[in-house]
């Protein structure tokens, strides 16, 4: 297999922008060009793959042409990619495949989501998709719902605490007030987290992530052509994905998303790498929960200690692993499709030294992980330091 | 780039089945798995791209898990691909990539799509979506409209006649007869396909394709593993892709489809072949002047020919290209997201000599061509016999 790097990457601002999903991926297109070393010309691009879950925008069908013409690459190979939350983590995936294939020397993932512009009764509906419709979604269970049913396990057989759970949203919140482009950047207290409305028990508001506007861009390069690019390529030292059940009953454990355990080992051993050589990972903390569960299923502590880990600063941006240093999933705001590429961004940032007000000093291994549901799509990317 | 083949191929039966998508794409697989000469193991799946405009069958999103799960492959990397009705087209050049470049020694492409559980509006909203919203489908235009303008212009051009446009649909249904798993196997003489009604002037009924539920499933290996499976795989010769734009307005001709011609210029290239190396082609009909267009785009005859080269019987299965002799989307049948790789299922058939009454004799050389919506996005496939 080709090497591939990453050599530029962007973001949308996060938030509620209520704009059309062609400019708000223009801006993440123009964000990402920009940061290429020695400039970037659209028509360099040969192919791209791009996430959504597709209900923004305004056009919902065939819209991978439409975003490759209004980057300025009209007529490439263009693909929309649909893995719920994991879109643009598989559409990056896709387009890592076709360089290390030799098919392309450049191509582009990214991925791009408008849900503001929906009524709160249609976000519901289309957030439930996601999930499994047969036994879930048109039994009522929203996602706060069915993480919640995981954090309440997980709370009874490892004796994980609310104030865990909290301590999570504290420091990604903490991350977020140093990243200009999330949604939240403003710190929350312990108190205000633990005091906020419950939405389905024990997560609270603060537990749950945002409805987020954005899109996200990543220019990834053969190793043949990175070196006209710049000088300090990012290399993806390897990707992996994995399935599980979309149904929660189908599931062998519910304190453990096994998408993120087998994705997450088979990147590890592809790249030759292990969980104490990462030192900065963004992970999908769709919920508080979340995050515990995936520092545990990626190995970076044993499963049912990652509550305590969190609460002991052990994730904090200069603790053992920096995660989510650009504030996740909870801060940065999380528009579906377009979060995937937007933690490769983060990473891009952490392994060039980048990431200023949230840089992991000396960050040399790099690792995104990007979950679809209620964990029934991933994918975990490993990186290094060019 | 390795060298792929395709080692098994099947269809559902295409019509109006009414069963969730899970349950047609595990008929489908199952027809592929038997079509293996060895036999095939689901286990031996080692990732899955999955076409689907994702509108049928009850679960919108994230399905890939799912129809992962349903086939015996739980856990495996699985997408969701939407390009519109070149979704599969799509799926299967992922799945291509994926091999080409070593990640996989086996993988599945596919596409579903159930049509006949939506109400009518409903059907016209969804595929509607495919085209330009902004434009085109918000105010009215339809997939027969926007055709209609496209034959009319042919027809004016070109001296196109209306019996022109009716001998591809009199070809295919005559090759749908001969096919056990079309939708309509019944031939249609001329004169009802000109006496049918008018859908959108020059378009009436038979000019048109279906509502269908169908699904498709195709089997790649890698070179060193193929012959574990088949003494006669069929090989993938070059893969291409292309986009035009959305919408019709911003396109530079209305009597060509430019991401056909690119594509398919492309895959020729790629391949070392010339249109007329090709014995048998699958082209996208989703009304007869598609057929038209492509066969004029693909090189198969100088642009503006088509009609007279269609009614001289020179796409007839022993003609100069045997085109559709599945019966295409027009008899055969068109599931969207499923059509693809049921073009592909046609040419592994054909190239194997398993086409039955609708075999092309000695065909050595097979061509899939794949178009999402009004022609924004397109897949050109070749193969060759093994």
């Amino acid at each position: 297999m080709n090497r591939v790097a990453v050599v530029g990457a962007g973001m949308s601002r996060f938030g509620t922008r209520r704009l059309p999903a062609t400019s708000l991926f223009a801006e993440a297109f123009r964000e990402a060009q920009g940061s290429v070393d020695r400039g970037f010309d659209p028509s360099a691009i040969e192919a791209a793959w791009i996430g959504s879950l597709g209900f923004g925008g305004g056009q919902i069908g065939n819209a991978a042409s439409l975003l490759a013409s209004e980057i300025g690459a009209p007529g490439i190979p263009a693909e929309r990619v649909e893995n719920a939350c994991a879109s643009s983590g598989f559409a990056f995936r896709d387009a890592y495949l076709a360089i290390a294939s030799g098919a392309a020397d450049v191509a582009l993932a990214g991925g791009v989501e408008v849900m503001n512009d929906l009524e709160p009764v249609h976000q519901r509906f289309w957030l439930g998709v996601s999930g499994d419709t047969l036994w879930e979604r048109l039994a009522g269970a929203t996602f706060p719902g069915v993480y919640a049913l995981l954090a309440g396990l997980h709370m009874h057989e490892f004796g994980t605490t609310r104030e865990q759970l909290a301590s999570v949203a504290v420091k990604n919140h903490a991350n977020g007030a140093r990243n200009p482009k999330a949604q939240f950047q403003k710190e929350v207290p312990l108190e205000r987290v633990l005091a906020s409305p419950m939405v389905a028990s024990p997560l609270s508001v603060f537990d749950c992530c945002s409805t987020t506007d954005g899109a996200s861009a990543v220019i990834l390069a053969s190793e043949r052509t990175a070196r006209a690019y710049t000088d300090t390529p990012v290399w993806i030292e390897a990707s992996a994905a994995a399935t599980d059940a979309l149904a929660l009953h189908d599931r062998r454990s519910f304190t453990s998303l096994e998408a993120t355990a087998r994705a997450g080992a088979q990147a590890f051993a592809r790249a030759g790498l292990r969980p104490d050589d990462v030192d900065v990972a963004e992970v999908h903390d769709c919920f508080t929960i979340a995050e515990i569960l995936a520092v545990e299923d990626l190995g970076f502590v044993p499963k049912g200690k990652g509550g305590a880990w969190s609460d002991a600063g052990r994730s904090s941006i200069q603790g053992d692993v920096a995660v989510n240093p650009s504030g996740g999933l909870k801060a940065k705001g999380h528009p579906l499709g377009a979060t995937g590429t937007a933690q490769v961004e983060e990473i891009f940032l952490q392994l060039r030294g980048e990431a200023g007000a949230r840089q992991r000093s000396g960050a040399e291994v790099g690792l995104a992980h990007n979950v679809g549901g209620s964990g029934a799509t991933c994918t975990v990317h490993l990186f290094r330091r060019g």
